[in-house]
């Protein structure tokens, strides 16, 4: 046969042995501390203690960047069953983080309400999801204007003869869906939580400030030609080149959210993912009477608090912050606002404008106690859209792909740990808390098998 | 109730008037010249002969973009019975373009021919896609080892011993499976077809040189305040903004390919598509014997030539071109080559490393009469994948979006043009070529309904 690699070795050097003794090696690169990088490190090291794990963060400390950023509200009341299992067990895995091992991680079972209208409630949407939770066993109850009215007070429920309010496209509040099992934790906690049982077990110092340039995607076999891999060449990520220099494994991890385009589309895996800006306001009760009295609700939860709560228009909602007496406002708008192809430093500056445009207009006339309520705190960050608002987990090449949780990665941390973990160990099925199962490929891109999230 | 938006609008200005009538205004305008622009302008025209249809393109002709960087080959034989319908339409309709309104597109029946070795040929992916040709009358027949050995000259279909050919996991060839109703065409002449049925019937001379910078979307109904939209305000896309001005329309078609990112993303629509850099090395039969042979293949088709012709390895094909009598040569490369979210000009320059390294080692090894054979000219452009490999037509907020053909666009152009035409009309089903009828919004985002395309 003609030999036609020939000339093509005669480009190539040798000075590969070299390199490689020249760079450090582990088993495992873990790329991003956020909530799913430490909870993935954690499960990866205890599941196999013998593996050399390095944790490596560009910021310069755990669970700074998103996660931090994040309302750290958890729910389980999802319309996907995924999406239900992946939250249900890592809720109940936090509580007994909290409770069993007295870990305290501010988690408060505040309970999720979505304020809906007529309309919204009786969307088919609305009907799949409310049976879907029921056939899954998820906590919900149902409550109508008249028991809201009672609850909330000054609790606004409809708007006839409101000329803004009709300019403003707000639906009435005629039912609310709540959720029992829901609530709000302190984000940084859990991922030092995370962090903490990791760093016990690890062989290998987590190392910050370093910032991952690019994977290593190599032939497999390397042959040492000039520009390989080729097109007919098997690859493989062997590790990870950063500004502190190339660092060698066998898988790499990537938790690296609305920053993982960056990394994966110059290999040719498209992530299928892409960020969006979200921002939180801090209002104060303080010596408002009006939203002393909201912050207190009673009859939802035994903390005698108002719940998390999603108005029906323009996606704002609140989160109760009851250790400083206040609540944050946020927003999930839909079209009107960029997709970000990859998170830059503009997606983490809060703009006052937004809050007064766009959430404080509909906050206020929900609930007139925050009527000239001005924010005393606000910061923003990324949410890691996937296409179906489901997760992806999969290891593909040598890269293990923890992302895409769509907004809601701190809520599935612990299940998506746990999958990438069987991933990682080549087990069929991930083990997760309170021991259901689930295949580990049931989050990949090439063996999807889920429902679309509606919720 | 309490006036929230009092101090929002007290802050507005009331320049729109002015503004709107210093700006054009037509019924629709179509970004983009290329085979889906141009396809989509004639339809949307030829049904709607009272609208006002402005067609603007980048670039200074119809089709000298991405289309005319094709390989232009169009094939029928498709996994998905989606693309099996697009394709199968659209190749029946430039039949009749160029048999029976006598316009020459230089469409030519090749014919396709997949090379396989045998486990690719037994996988159940192969299986499958043989099975829905079957079952929607797509013609293909299918050729043992021996029968192409007597048919193409010189074809190599083992490598036992070939150590190289190990190295570069090259498959050996077992079966052939061929489609008769496939072949190429001059995509310049086909756009040239759109194109000028569309300007006799149009009533807007198109426009060329005409970059569109952004998506003009508004709230709906404007109110004139700072800012809008707010995320509490409907908004519709009224428009572009153009390196020429503004220019309004009731409605945007997006025909953009790989650029649409750069439109989308801001105003909040995942298109869910990127690209990917694909290149074309033309080699000439000239007085290489060897070559002329295999140019003149008989058997496969009326023509007497080789049929485009795919190897069972790395993603290599070719192309006969006979009017130049010689081939152009392709690679459909997988994982090791970028992605990229928004085509640049370095994806239009073609590398004569690609070639060399991935292409043709290939190509030699399989068919030696390619020895020592050098391009006498390439050229490269984009494709515009979707993650399902199924194109989007899918209108939203006023924009029409035709992209996502992921390579095949020219052999699917007929068909979204008529769908695109058809949810612009608010058709529930849109009449493709030969009668067969398509859901409109089988191609959407929201309501897709497809099977993934595996080929």
């Amino acid at each position: 046969m003609a030999n036609v690699l020939g000339w093509l070795v005669s480009r190539g050097n040798n000075t590969e042995a070299f390199v490689v003794s020249s760079e450090e090696t582990f088993d495992v690169i873990i790329v991003g501390a956020g909530c799913l990088g430490v909870a993935t490190a954690y499960y990866l090291q205890k599941n196999s203690p013998d593996k050399k794990i390095l944790l490596v963060e560009r910021t310069l400390a755990a669970g700074q960047a998103n996660t931090a950023m994040s309302a750290a509200a958890v729910r389980n009341m999802f319309a996907s069953s995924t999406n239900q299992l992946l939250t249900d067990t890592s809720i109940k895995y936090f509580e007994y983080v909290q409770e069993e091992l007295g870990y305290d991680l501010f988690f408060e079972k505040t309970g999720y309400l979505w304020l809906l209208g007529e309309e919204q409630f009786n969307h088919e949407s609305v009907k799949v999801w409310m049976e879907r939770m029921k056939k899954s066993g998820i906590s919900h109850k149902v409550y109508n204007k008249e028991e809201l009215k009672a609850m909330i007070p000054n609790l606004n429920v409809d708007f006839a003869g409101d000329e803004e309010a009709e300019l403003m496209n707000l639906h009435e509040v005629s039912y609310g869906l709540f959720g029992a099992d829901c609530g709000v934790l302190d984000p940084t906690r859990l991922v030092e939580y995370y962090f903490e049982e990791f760093t016990k077990i690890s062989h290998v110092k987590p190392r910050f400030g370093v910032n991952v340039e690019k994977l290593l995607l190599e032939a497999d076999p390397k042959l040492d030609l000039p520009g390989e891999p080729y097109a007919w060449q098997k690859k493989k990520v062997n590790g990870v080149v950063t500004d502190k220099g190339t660092i060698r494994a066998d898988v790499v991890v990537l938790a690296t959210g609305t920053w993982t385009n960056a990394l994966l589309d110059p290999i040719g895996i498209d992530s299928l993912t892409k960020g969006k800006k979200r921002q939180l306001f801090v209002i104060h009760a303080e010596d408002k009477e009006d939203l002393q009295a909201l912050l207190d609700v009673k009859g939802f939860n035994e903390l005698g608090s108002i719940p998390f709560t999603i108005l029906p228009s323009a996606g704002v909602y609140f989160r109760p912050q009851l250790q400083e007496r206040g609540f944050w406002i946020g927003c999930g708008d839909k079209v009107g606002r960029a997709y970000k192809y990859i998170q830059n430093d503009e997606d983490m500056v809060p703009e006052s404008s937004y809050y007064e445009n766009s959430m404080y207009p509909v906050l206020s006339k929900y609930f007139p106690a925050f009527l000239g309520a001005r924010p005393v705190n606000s910061w923003a960050g990324g949410y890691n859209y996937s296409p179906d608002r489901i997760p992806f987990v999969y290891l593909e090449c040598g890269v293990l792909v923890v992302n895409g949780a769509s907004g809601s990665g701190i809520m599935k941390a612990d299940a998506m740990g746990r999958i990438a973990d069987a991933l990682y160990r080549g087990e069929a099925e991930a083990e997760l808390y309170g021991g259901k199962k689930i295949p580990s490929n049931t989050l990949s891109i090439k063996d999807r098998d889920v429902e679309v999230e509606s919720v």
